[in-house]
This record gives structure tokens, sequence and C-alpha cells, in this order.
């Protein structure tokens, strides 16, 4: 079968590999519909982080379940699934808390190759996402939304949760990828009445606004801080959602913050240090991490997306075939498409 | 009047100083009755942190409103109340959000010199707490649970709140001062139902199992935390309070909290920068800050005091006249007392 492997940085490719098997109780072997490029791809794309060569790569997708372990009876051959990043047991302690992204009985390894044909996913039966019905029933729309399912909506869904965003907020969204955009959904999700994207492209502003911002602030740094402070009357924001990560990002998250709120971070974060005097003179709170994927499908995001309320499939603007899947990789780098779709099999 | 001054690092004293009056119309004139020394008081007293020379001191009292200016109208000569440390204009953005602790109207220097005979107290309209009857309504240990809401008692509850302990929650609680002791109680009023407190010292291990502590933890460091550990099954806790400040203190937090759990800091941070990363690959959560004292007493604390639900007095294990200040202060200094009440006046 096909899978992507990682060659070395700037290069992808396509190779022929031993298609998976189930290799213990608690698998699932998933035959992948649709994957996509993560905005967290390209740290190894662009050797800012290590790996190594001829890796499977990928981690998110939807797809039809294959096979499944004797443990598994959430979801059986033939169902449609949404297949996390994650791989919560749905039953430790972290689960049951709604942190499904820090389960406490995942297996290592277990969230690479969804770039390919086939995936052994491991602590399969809670963490797949049954869908109703099959891939056919759904507009090609419908199927990219309910791809975001796998990750990027439920990351920043997670940062807005982390933020504890409530009806009537004001809300300021940091970084306008795709986590950002689907920041923004989240934020509207959950009621915020003010969403202020921050962003310096036309094409993200567009789709920021088309999923609920209120006002774009395009400043950076100190600027940023005073335009948002203006805008909310020298208050600063209820909540803020950190979906960058840089150092830069994560203090103006921290500065725009009215007391009291909470900045949600899902950015994964380049400087471990951090002054948190800063959040303790102003009560500020810091929340966030790996997203409760299962959780807020299971809870949230799927009736959302079924319900023709939220469209994240939005954010994909180009599309490619596995085959071109250096392509995907260049175009996301390249800032050419927010966020790159890739057809993996078409039923 | 007599107030009491800071001389030089190991000695304050008391002086004789021009009684304050009304200086602008949200002022209000209070005629001290108790007063206490803070774990906080010790930083300058031992000097850790510079002051200047002659200041007045304390920042934690019951009294009697003496004067009022023409906008305070919550409150009238006569009343007894608690006296924050905090100012809290009730109406801003951060006193609406619960946040009165970073009013963002209150006036630079309101909070010092209530080791005296009389304070002026700034921003006094909302920020007062008014107490039904008067002194000689209650008893001797109900004045001293009181005086705990000018402070302590709120400081701990801030931490617990911080934390959002729940029902049913298993909470740590870093600290065994007379925060921490209020930390126990306040996480109890919140409905924990297992309460880890660190202690090493007999006297507040016994005061924490009074007021609601079902484990003691005397270990520091890794020790401490595989305590924890084997205590909650190796999930870790709901929620971590963390009244010490200390570097070691905050990493033990962050290490003893299940995924999703915040620690909630009140312990002023020694060190400002820290490692944010371990927070975030456990999605652990901080929060935190100066307490929101008006609002707490208002919401919950009072009603808890004045209903005998909780008696956080019992933290004063030792009482002193005003003009004997100094020992008060070296009972604490020494840890000879977990707090030093100061009797200013009898009625």
């Amino acid at each position: 079968m096909k899978a992507t492997a990682f060659i070395e940085p700037g290069k992808v490719e396509v190779k022929n590999v031993e298609k998976p098997k189930i290799e213990k109780p608690t698998d699932a072997v998933i035959r992948i519909l649709r994957a996509c490029v993560c905005g967290s791809d390209l740290w190894w794309f662009r050797g800012i982080s290590k790996r190594d060569a001829n890796t499977l790569v990928g981690h998110e997708a939807i797809g039809i379940v294959d096979e499944v372990g004797s443990d598994v009876t959430d979801v059986k051959k033939g169902d449609f699934v949404i297949v996390p990043f994650t791989h919560g047991c749905g039953h430790c302690a972290a689960c049951l808390a709604g942190f499904d992204g820090n389960c406490m009985n995942q297996e290592a390894g277990g969230n690479n190759g969804y770039q390919g044909e086939y995936l052994r996913f491991t602590n399969a039966n809670w963490a797949l996402v049954k869908v109703p019905g099959s891939p056919s029933d759904y507009s090609d729309e419908t199927l990219n939304s309910l791809l975001t399912l796998a990750d990027v909506l439920a990351t920043g869904y997670h940062a807005a949760a982390s933020a504890e965003v409530k009806p009537g907020d004001t809300v300021v969204v940091m970084g306008d990828g795709a986590v950002g955009l689907c920041g923004v959904i989240s934020a509207k999700l959950r009621g915020a009445k003010r969403i202020i994207a921050m962003s310096r492209h036309e094409d993200r502003q567009k789709l920021a606004l088309e999923f609920g911002a209120t006002d774009i602030v395009e400043e950076r740094g100190d600027e940023a801080v005073s335009h948002v402070m203006e805008l909310t009357d020298n208050n600063g924001a209820d909540a803020v959602l950190e979906c960058v990560g840089t150092e830069q990002s994560v203090d103006t998250a921290t500065k725009v913050a009215r007391p009291g709120a909470i900045v949600g971070r899902v950015g994964v974060p380049q400087k471990a240090e951090m002054n948190t005097n800063n959040l303790f003179w102003k009560n500020i709170g810091l929340r966030g991490g790996i997203a409760s994927v299962t959780t807020y499908d299971k809870n949230i995001l799927l009736d959302a997306v079924l319900s023709g309320k939220i469209n994240p499939g939005k954010v994909f603007t180009k599309r490619f075939e596995l085959d071109d899947i250096q392509s995907a990789y260049e175009a996301m780098d390249k800032r050419e498409a927010i966020k790159s779709l890739v057809i993996v099999s078409k039923n």
C-alpha cells in the first residue's frame, strides 16, 4: 500500500509499504479516505524539529474501519469514522476529566502514518469517532468539515474551552492559521459576542470574518495591544486564544487579557521559560495543551458539523491527490494554502 | 493616634501620628478594632524586600466606620466593617468579572496603615464589607474569624477558586501557613472530598485536619510527588492550591496535578521565569494572583463565618496589644505563631 514518508527537510515521498495489521486487541486498521497536512508537520518539513528519515507521517484523517481487534466493540468493520490524532481510552482519570489528549493509557508512537492508504490505530475502542451513515451520504464540503474533527477544529476548540469562553464574551484570537480560524469558529460556537481576530493576510481575514470574527487587528506586539485596548474600552479581552506559540504571541496574549481572563493556548510553545509574574499580578490564567479530540467531537463538534452550524472544512483551500503529497506540503510551507487537503481514496 | 511604622529590617514601632482625614469623596476613615500580621509583612520585616523607613504598615483589619466621603453611600458612620486589603470600585470590568483585587480604579498606596488606631480607606463605597450588627454581638472567636475576611481567608479561597475546586475533587494544598490552612477551609467549603495538606509542622497539621484535611504529606520535592501519586492511584490531584510561592513549591504543584487540573496560586512568586512547557504537555492550568476579597466576602465567606460553618479565626494562635506590635511580628518571624492577632481597641 501507499504511505507518505519523511525523507529529509523539504522532502516527503509516497512509498510502497506493507499494509498494517492488528497487533493488539485494542487496535483497529483504518482505510483512509481523506487526510491533510498540519501546521505542526511543517516543523520537521522545515527542519526546525528533528525527525528520522523514512518514518511515516500525518496525524489527521477520516476513513472506514477495515478490521478491529477483539477488545474493540464501539466501532466495527465498515463504520465511517473520524480518526483523531489522540488515542484516549475513555476510562482513565485524564479521559474521565475530559482530557483525552493526555490519556494515561495511550501507546507511544501511535499517531503517525495517517497520510497513507491504511493505518493501524492504537487504543481504538473509545478514541475513534463514529460518523452516522456512509461517506456517500455527505457532500464534499461536509466530508472536509468532518476531516477537521481529527485535529484542527478540536484544537481550535481546545483553545476556546481552555480560555473558558462564555456567552457574551469579547475574545481575542491570536494566529490566523487553520487552528486560529477554527478558534474563531469555536469562540462563536461557545457564544462569544465579539471576536477580534489578529491577522495580516487578506485571505485569512476574509475567512475569519466568514467564521464569525467581528474585528480584525493587523498589528503585532505593542501596537496590537494598543489596538485591542482601544477596541475594548481599555478593558482587554474576557478570553484570549493563543494559536501561534511564539514568545511574542504569548506575550501579546497576556497583555490584551483583562484581569482574571484566561489565555487558552494550543500553539506549541517555542520557548519553555516565560515570565509568569505578569500573569500573577493581573490574575491572568494560562491553560491549554493537547486537544481533547474525542471528547469535543462526541460532545459538541460532530453535531455542530452535521447540523451545518459550522463549516470548518473551508480551511482547506487547496486539494491534492496522495501521489502529489510533496505539493501539499509545499503549498502550506509557502503559505499558498491555509491548509492542504489530501484525497487518499474517493470511496 | 497610634500607628505601626516600619523602622528597619527586624524592627517595627508604634508611632504617634496625625489621625487621617477624608481627602476624597470616595474615602472613609475607619476606627480599627483588630488587625493582624500577614506572612507577606515578613518580607520587608526580614529585609527580603525593600521598604522605606517610617512608612505605616498592615493591611488587614476589622473596624467601625468613623467618617465617610460624600460619594460613600454603601456604608455609614458607625457601621461595623471588614476592611479588605483590596479596594475594588465594584463597577469596572475587573470588578464586574469578580476580580476586584485588580480593580482598574484603585488608588496607589491605598493598602497600608491598618495596624493603627485609624485608617483612611480609599475607594470605600463598594470595597468595605458591612457586618450586620455591632462587634458586641459577636464572640471573640467570631471576631477573629471576621478579621480573616480582610485577607487571609479570601486569599486561601482565591487559591481554591482559581484552581476551580469542584464538589468531589481531590485537592492538594501546598503550604501550611495561615493562607494554606485557609486554602484547606476553602477547598472543603467548595465541596472537595479529599484534601491532602502538605505540612511538616505538628501544630499546623493538627489545624489542617481540624479544618478538613483528610491526608497529610510531610515530604517535599520528588518525595512529596511520589507520596501524592501513591495517595491518588497515580492520577494526581484534580486541583492544586499553591500557597507558598517558591520555585520548588510551584514545581511540585504542577507535578502532583492530574492532566487538565489547575494550579491556583496565591503564593507571591519568588521567581518570575518558569518552564511552562511542563504545564502545556500535561494541560495543567496556572491561575491566581491577588484575591477578590470583597467579591468572595459578600458572595460566600461572610455568610460561611456568620453561620458558624467555618472557623478560620483559629489561625490566630497568639494575640498581642498594639503597643506590643514588635512581639507580634517576632512571633511570626520565629514561627511561634501561625498568625499574630493585634488587638487595637476592645470596642
